[in-house]
């Protein structure tokens, strides 16, 4: 959850407007071109139909927003709650999430009207000068949506890779992209010292980001860039899927179980490899970053190279140094320049693939959940998950930032996930 | 698979020229009002999509008739092959039955082209004078299609049930009628002796209705009418889905694991019953037959009642006796009259629901599947499966004889499947 | 459940007690050799521990005929009837069958106490002129453990097949004996009419096996032995496992599952078949009868051979004529001749392996279950399962009887099972 | 693994061949009292039979000493290297694990002489003044069979609670020891600071406890004791097995799937509490330690108590302090005095329930696994898993020390684990 002071972008009530409209006109155009059925479909129980991403994002708004703080409001349909509820137990009981793709009805057409009564109903709601806490609520909408729109490109990827026919999402590129030359990789030295991590200041950030405190960070070496395509069919060469030495136990049962032999999306046809994208099947791209591993899958690959992850505390000290101070998005540098640049220090740290590290997703010293329902919001998930961090093609730009914690379990390959290497010095 | 033999029907090209459009007109009339979502989603592996029961009926007809007889004929997408083969080993790899829910491509209006394209070719096939086997796979094809037609129906309403909004599919009348008035169940006697049972003569069957041959019946009685929503009331009042002694062991292991404690489909609601139907949410009607019960529970319910269920020899020399012939559909007599009628021998034994008999589904003495692979028809499901008899009020009129042996398993309760009860002389 | 009515054997009150005498010596015959754990194992829920077995045997005089009928009767230990019921729901909860394995105490030697203290009340029941019914409940008891003789000599089989070290249960043979000479497989004509089957008359028989009833047999051929491992390895070389039209659905279901590729127990060493037996590893003896095989693989091989499983009522009537009136143990013919004898019909009907039959278990016309826990010794088994007739090498000789109907679901490989084949005339 | 560096123990043969001999005795006085089938049954996969345990140890110091570093050693016999190996993939194919319990043979008393002929040839080795490094994987040995040694309790604690007859492993008590005074729950505080954990030194220690590095600890307090079943019945009074928001996502998960509403072990008896122990049933000790409960489980009640869980530097900071110099052992203050004492500091640290801490168990800084097969002895299970700090009252005493790590999964309870409490400052 936001922290709970007033800061500028809230104070400034107008800018959070502009966040709303640009954010909920963004969830709508990702799903045109998509048709009712497209967004109906849930692939695993791990992912949702975009149908439910368009819905849950505007329950969270209705529910969390405008049940609580807008006397008077009408819901749009009473039996949404109970159908659109994600996982908050606080708030009652819920739609089973694997039986999600059932759901042929409400159809999309309803689920855009069931957006705009709330976009309406919001609007008024900000026009009236709310307390500071609800314009807190708003924005924290803004930023779930977010991540509901990065997830929802990620399961229309999935939901559209089981399909034998291979759909195109979408013309436009959205996908890791390579580095320019096929830079050789090499490591940053970074000296041991104290650092501090975790989100302060004004912008926004989820309360698992905080609070941010020192940590001893070792001298150690990170990667200038990401693992390409072109090493990891190295590593498959070099019987990398079939050498158990090179696995944590728990991921060679994984190899085992699934028959893990390449990453997610993968396949060979005549003698090459080609990938499922959101443009459609295409060839393998060598130099582009990996993606669509798991953490076993990024562990057992460092091993093989005789290198390690990077913790949380080292990525984000070197990121911070880039990025600015903690906060990526209020930099300004939304995507920093194309790898094989400049060459000084470590490239491709934002938006291209989420990156594994080697930290568990657990509590920074002093967090504390906070009251009510938006505390059920990350620190609940704090077992099984892995964090990872840098942001991919697919999240939204403004949701880029150095502190940001995402996190998976160590088994999914459905995200835009890779891998950077480190070192200890 | 059809008898082997050029009958009448075949020789009239233009009767089955007449089929063929009456059946294929009537499967597009059953989507109408369904959404691209609705004819896309699957709501468990032994549903399919109302989608894929347009397309897999169509490519049962591009397959086994048109590229195995027609030279020349161009396919409309030969992936389709993959995506829409059912179960037919003969016929290559297909699609994962589990996974037909995530096909939302093609769309519904290209399989309407589909449609239209083997329609078209299919035209031009029979206005050619085929052979005689290719006019028996036609045939063969509008019966397949007919079986489609019901499943189409009971795989909406299993989909419509998981929903909470509980969507309207017609609001014409799609249920067991009830009877006129609330007959007394009585038992019609009938003596011991040889009947004849099983398809013999020039209408359409399938395979597995053949062939003819006489058993042993021995004296019964058989219900004049279905067993009421009302008695299966009485049935729960009295314990009977906590009493495991009137269960077979492996439906009590059902009746624990998925606990049941009334028919797929019931709820309880301010203390009355209510029931998912084709016209959406409906107040139970107790004089209706009960329906979407198991054959474990029809098992269950027959011991409590002090009863059993009758065999298939005797539910077929009955109503062989009924219906004229051996052939229902050929004596014109498609819908008999409502029970609670004249009184005169068993009513309801056909259109109501499908009612469970005590034989498993097994071959007649003599039978062989046919070579190719329509031999897949039957034959390789005679093992783990009861036999239904009668037909339910969603199976096409046409459809119905009283040689039809429909078949699913014990535990299976998505149909409309009820329960006639029977005794010992 | 024996026939309600008084009979010689019980009227002599002599013959009985010599009959529980052998029987249950013989059980505790079965177990020596055996150490404590070796009969404390479980090595599938199927399966159950040789300890239990004795124990349930036990259990089941103890409750049916000591509490039942013998009254100031003191158990040996009141906490037994709760370990030692195997799924009699009439007689209240019991100890879950998966977790039989766990009981190491009571220990074989407390078990053995059990069997004494329990032997000892019931000579003196038997030594004061009991009721009839009492009687009939005792002569039930030395069948009913007659059958875990059996089990138990099949479930330690599987047991030790299970270990690595393929310990010898026992230095003698208890194997299916090979035919004496590679007799060609030939078919023994049996023309149409109507038989006789089930049983009647004096000896003793479970309940399913009446009442004695006609049935019409169309005319069809017997095969004149079983099926030899010979002729399976032919089967397997043609690609019998790899080719699914063989297959019933769920039979391919099950080969895909459990990836089968040879009977239960074979394996491959050094270019040679092994097969684990009673009496240890052994290489395959080609002319002995197939064993250890689902009805899946039975109905599989006779797809194969152009062939099929005969019935219940085939099989019975040749058996009769065979044994003499129906009751095999009675003709005092208890082991027929080796086959490759006289060729004068089918050999090795009894007591080399069990026949899979193509009927599914159900109940003869107007069968009904006795009242009281007996009652659910045979019926609320009557799906899911077929029958197998004639014994094997490890049932007891005096268990063997033309009318003895075994049960086991299609995909059980544990019991020694082979295949006896039959053809249209 | 051991610190690769000579140590004083090891330069010191006689203490070596000392240590070696009592802990080998150790082990086999610990299957005194139990039967042949008690030591070979597995009650779960978790868990491993008592014979497999007094096996496994063995084989590590046939295959880690005797085959790779004694020449001329002529193996016991040659299959238990594939019976025995726990995991290590290095040493090739092993027997399934959830088979375990499936090993009746080889008998315990095979089990014991191999146990003696492996002792004869490492008393051998040991006179013949072998290498160092031959010599450390000696100490490595012992304190691996200390490991199973606890694990042979748990396991056959486990095995006994299955057992509706409750049967006594030993009349001797071990389960921790209850506070003397129902002394208050209470805080130490410490203030942040820099601390230095893991291990260093001369004394043996697990790869895993190193390298010794310095973390930042931030100012907290300390729970002064364990919590105690009382306290748990308080927990459980007030809803805390029904509240989900009291517990992380996957441990509510648990608690439904498994119907959590007590710890392992627990069961209510006309009004009271009673729980399974190594001494049979007993009624609940209020005033000692709760163990045998999750990190699920101990989380939640964290939660509830308005706590959390302290981390692994923050607990082991502290009990160095009491310890002495990070090795408790060595330190001859084997059992801490028992709480309700002196009050200075926190009590019950070491030696009556494993503490959860909130760490999941990762790597330190520097760690690297060692090369060979036992460099898979901790690295390789370094995912979803959390640390507990201090061991049990079923510990081997000379096995505790204030740097030892060991680790489960969060839904893991048939350990003597249980909660101390912290706070934030």
């Amino acid at each position: 959850m936001a922290t709970p002071l007033p800061r500028d972008v809230i104070a400034d009530n107008e800018a959070l407007r502009l966040l709303y409209r640009s954010v909920r006109a963004q969830t709508c155009a990702l799903v045109i071109g998509l048709s009712d059925a497209d967004t109906t479909a849930q692939s695993m129980p791990d992912a949702s139909p975009a149908k439910w991403h368009l819905a849950h994002t505007t329950w969270f708004f209705e529910t969390m927003v405008l049940a609580a703080h807008e006397p008077g409001y009408q819901s749009f349909d009473p039996r949404y709650a109970y159908l659109f509820n994600s996982y908050y137990e606080t708030l009652g009981e819920r739609h089973a999430r694997p039986k999600r793709g059932l759901l042929t009805r409400p159809t999309l057409d309803e689920i855009e009207r069931y957006r705009e009564h709330v976009d309406r109903a919001l609007e008024q709601l900000l026009a009236a000068q709310p307390e500071p806490q609800t314009l807190m609520l708003v924005e924290l909408g803004c930023h779930h949506e977010q991540q509901h729109q990065e997830l929802l490109l990620t399961d229309i990827l999935h939901l559209f890779s089981e399909n034998p026919l291979h759909p195109v999402y979408a013309p436009l590129r959205r996908a890791p992209r390579p580095v320019a030359v096929a830079a050789p990789l090499t490591y940053t030295r970074y000296d041991a010292g104290i650092v501090e991590i975790g989100h302060s200041g004004s912008g926004f950030a989820f309360d698992c980001e905080g609070p941010r405190h020192p940590e001893i960070r070792p001298a150690f070496g990170l990667g200038n860039r990401c693992v390409t395509n072109r090493e990891w069919l190295e590593f498959m060469a070099d019987g990398g899927y079939r050498t158990p030495l090179l696995w944590l136990s728990d991921g060679w049962t994984e190899v085992q179980r699934q028959n893990w032999t390449m990453p997610l999306y993968w396949w060979q046809e005549s003698g090459a490899y080609a990938t499922m994208t959101l443009h459609g099947a295409q060839p393998l791209e060598l130099d582009a970053p990996v993606s669509h591993i798991s953490y076993f899958e990024a562990d057992a690959f460092a091993s093989w190279a005789g290198k390690r992850l990077p913790t949380e505390s080292e990525w984000e000290s070197v990121a911070q140094h880039q990025a600015g101070d903690g906060n990526f998005a209020d930099s300004g540098l939304l995507r920093p320049a194309p790898a094989g640049g400049c060459g000084h220090g470590p490239q491709q740290l934002f938006g291209d693939v989420w990156e594994w590290t080697r930290s568990s997703f657990s509590p920074y010293p002093g967090f504390h959940p906070s009251a009510g329902a938006v505390g059920e919001y990350n620190g609940k998930f704090m077992s099984g998950q892995y964090v990872l961090r840098g942001g991919s093609c697919v999240t939204p730009a403004k949701h880029i930032r150095a502190t940001y914690r995402n996190f998976f379990r160590p088994d999914a390959r459905w995200q835009f996930a890779g891998v950077r290497l480190a070192e200890d010095a």
